[in-house]
């Protein structure tokens, strides 16, 4: 069964590209909603090429200037540095994002006969993107198969739903994902800057699982 | 309460901006997802102009190409002739367009804090595009709501979900809305085709109405 995945170029969703079948049977979708850099992109390309499977980036211009107030896309917005706290990290999210990105992939996938999209949620979302709750994505499974002509319902695969990044990263370690190819930071350097909050997630998450962070930061 | 109105620049949804508050109270969407051509945008604009608000066109790059197989999009396909007959008509759905625009909608929208999303699909849609069903957009408009952090849920205002073109060309007329601005032909062309299965819907809905067409055609 032919998988669309949503893959960022981070951790997460660079895992569940090696934790499903490559290949033919492996269509990686990333999106451009206006992110301040491209180091993600690039990452997802280097991350789809490894697994041998096709790779589509989804420009969504003119998104971005609409929906002022988010530090990802918004330059007058700050990048929130040192840990995260509740009230920084919500300046991290892009209003729908997720239901954008998933709609689009349930499209390609009713046009190619895919069974099913895949996405790398993960419980650390949850207390501040709603877009990344489990009920949130039953709804949104159920609506958006009402609205597609497919002989059988797409299934939304979130497999990682339920765990924590620590989780994700000694998955990954059984799998052999190569993390040296993702990006995590917020800022577009040309490392990590070790700095934002999302860099300091992804440094937890390797110290926890107890592996080696094969990223190279600034600090 | 201000309104997101997803505005194609064809009759229906110009009508829908002639029956909400215009001005500041309304902010018209247009969506450019790789249609053949651009008249129903240039339509959007105008009719837009006229109500005094806010126009913002979103690009979505990358889609059309992901979705091979509608005449819409893909111009290996041909545009249907003559009145629409089911077969020919499916090739005009796009998968998850619906889907894709109103989650689009609805995140800025949550941005912008505009209390409702507005869309003009109307019962003439039902039969072949399922992404114009009342049970879509009951099962979508709680799944998006379940998305985005709002402090009252987003309406999701489709008022014509019931009527047929025709209702809303009497309705339209009521409101004195300019249809000469707007845009339906599938083709490109200088002035509408008159023979696709889009400007034959359109002649249909003014006879009916029993309304003087004030469409130039070209045939």
């Amino acid at each position: 069964m032919k998988t669309v995945l949503i893959l960022s170029g981070g951790m997460d969703s660079a895992t569940l590209a090696y934790d499903l079948p490559g290949g033919e049977d492996l269509l990686c979708l990333s999106f451009d909603y206006g992110q301040r850099h491209r180091r993600e992109l690039e990452a997802a390309a280097r991350i789809a090429a490894e697994r041998q499977a096709e790779h589509r980036i989804i420009r969504l211009e003119g998104f971005a200037a609409a929906c002022p107030g988010s530090s990802l896309t918004d330059p007058t917005v700050a990048t929130p540095h040192g840990h995260y706290a509740a009230e920084t990290m919500k300046q991290t999210v892009v209003p729908g994002r997720n239901a954008i990105m998933l709609a689009t992939a349930f499209g390609i996938a009713a046009a190619q006969g895919a069974g099913q999209v895949a996405t790398a949620v993960h419980a650390g979302d949850h207390a501040i993107y709603p877009d990344c709750r489990p009920a949130f994505f039953a709804a949104l499974e159920q609506a958006l198969n009402l609205g597609v002509w497919v002989e059988a319902p797409i299934h939304l695969y979130a497999p990682y739903i339920e765990l924590t990044k620590t989780d994700i990263a000694r998955r990954g370690a059984e799998l052999g994902v190569p993390y040296a190819l993702t990006w995590t930071c917020y800022e577009g350097g040309a490392v990590h800057c070790g700095q934002c909050g999302a860099c300091q997630e992804r440094q937890e998450a390797f110290r926890e699982a107890g592996l080696i962070d094969p990223t190279e930061y600034a600090l």
